[in-house]
């Protein structure tokens, strides 16, 4: 395999840092190639803005076709060509980053701003009255796997069927399906470590183990069965799932899972 | 009304930045007090990072403590203490945003990774085995009053229950219900354009009489009914919320809604 890690916490000490280093280690020790994308290390720039894409941003700015004429011409800034780069590399990426207010930190939000230009993971394939792009399932990325190792403060119970915080697999559905298999991305099942707060040395060789086991079966571990565009589960224009696809009373986002 | 705006656009003559002008107008013209955060014209710096906290970064950092230790001594960069004032200041507060990957743009991701520290937003009120602090519901924004104005490229039917992106009222719950509602602010329901991308000028003045409208009637708009934390609907230190209380076939987030 060879593996890109999207890393994204300030603290070189941290558990995140820790399980970062764990996933490098690990992984090359079972011989696979690694890359890592240490965000805070590489002072990465969060804000998307004209400069991004130097003499082809427009004024007024429209974000959409100006990052994508930039990357029609191989100019946008360096920083950004190296993470599609790395991107069209890996046959594998794993994100490691805590959950801030229920998602990403913006830092690594800034990195999809910025390096998911138009052309590259949207505004792919033919756009007309019946077909809206290579998208769910197809695009830039196809082929690729990827995996969230993400941290939580509270404890399990909270991000559960019926917790307070929702549901983790529809907290992160926004991530998974919109950002990951939008460019084609299929998606592993994340690695969650709840009740981060609260965690002590001695919990370590525990989570240590666990992430391992998930490291090492990376390549063996099914993706979750999101619907893909452009098969005949949708409606054309409207892109409504068909009636009658779903087990019955499912709604909301599990609608794009298949079985 | 105090209005705070909180907006995310980086350029000037975007839709974005239209609508937020017309929301100072037309509350002005109303004889309401409005102040704006631009963040974009700010240059509001997205990433936390140790310097945050002055002297209270601790080294390891430790982002929740150092944060409610900053927080605690007046000691927080004069940026972000002028947003909690603001918010402070405001009884309604908007965000005017553009959906980039189903989510904020990442310098207001960053606005809320900074400005809502520990102590100010979370990490409120008392924290045991039988109370999980004052939130959802509580905190230290409670009287205030929140709503969403966005703008999606892609066309409403995407959107939709059925539709391939998600509900966006699912799509929106990590921000409402995650972000909003735990330090206590109530969360109207949102404005949200459709179709931005292909949007012309013919269409502005029904878009803008829409704005309009919301606008002037946000003092009677009756917020999302989203359950309170600590007034029975959730057991006990599992915060679950307890069987029978929502309408039969109810799942996911949407279980965090009454009636």
């Amino acid at each position: 395999m060879k593996t890109l890690i999207v890393y994204a916490h300030p603290e070189p000490t941290s558990l995140n840092a820790t399980l970062k280093e764990l996933a490098v280690t690990t992984l090359e020790g079972a011989g696979h190639e690694v890359r890592v994308s240490d965000l805070y290390a590489m002072g990465w720039k969060a804000v998307v803005e004209a400069a991004d894409y130097g003499p082809h941003a427009s004024s007024p700015l429209k974000v959409a076709r100006d990052s994508g004429r930039a990357f029609d011409a191989g100019a946008l800034t360096p920083d950004v060509r190296a993470e599609q780069e790395k991107l069209l590399w890996a046959d594998t990426i794993i994100f490691q980053f805590p959950l801030w207010w229920y998602s990403m930190p913006a830092i690594l939000k800034g990195w999809v701003d910025r390096v998911f230009t138009f052309h590259f993971a949207y505004g792919v394939g033919e756009h007309s009255d019946t077909k809206y792009g290579e998208r769910f399932g197809e695009g830039t990325l196809a082929g690729r796997r990827a995996l969230l190792s993400v941290t939580a403060g509270g404890p399990q119970s909270h991000y559960s069927s019926r917790g307070i915080n929702g549901p983790i697999e529809d907290l992160l559905f926004p991530i998974h399906h919109g950002i990951l298999y939008y460019p084609g991305i299929e998606v592993l099942p994340p690695f969650v470590l709840y009740g981060t707060d609260r965690m002590t040395d001695q919990d370590y060789p525990e989570v240590a183990k666990a992430w391992e086991h998930r490291l090492l079966s990376l390549a063996t571990t099914e993706p979750i069965a999101f619907r893909r565009q452009n098969f005949g589960d949708y409606e054309i224009p409207s892109l409504r799932l068909k009636e009658g696809l779903e087990p019955a009373g499912r709604t909301g986002f599990g609608l794009h899972v298949r079985g």
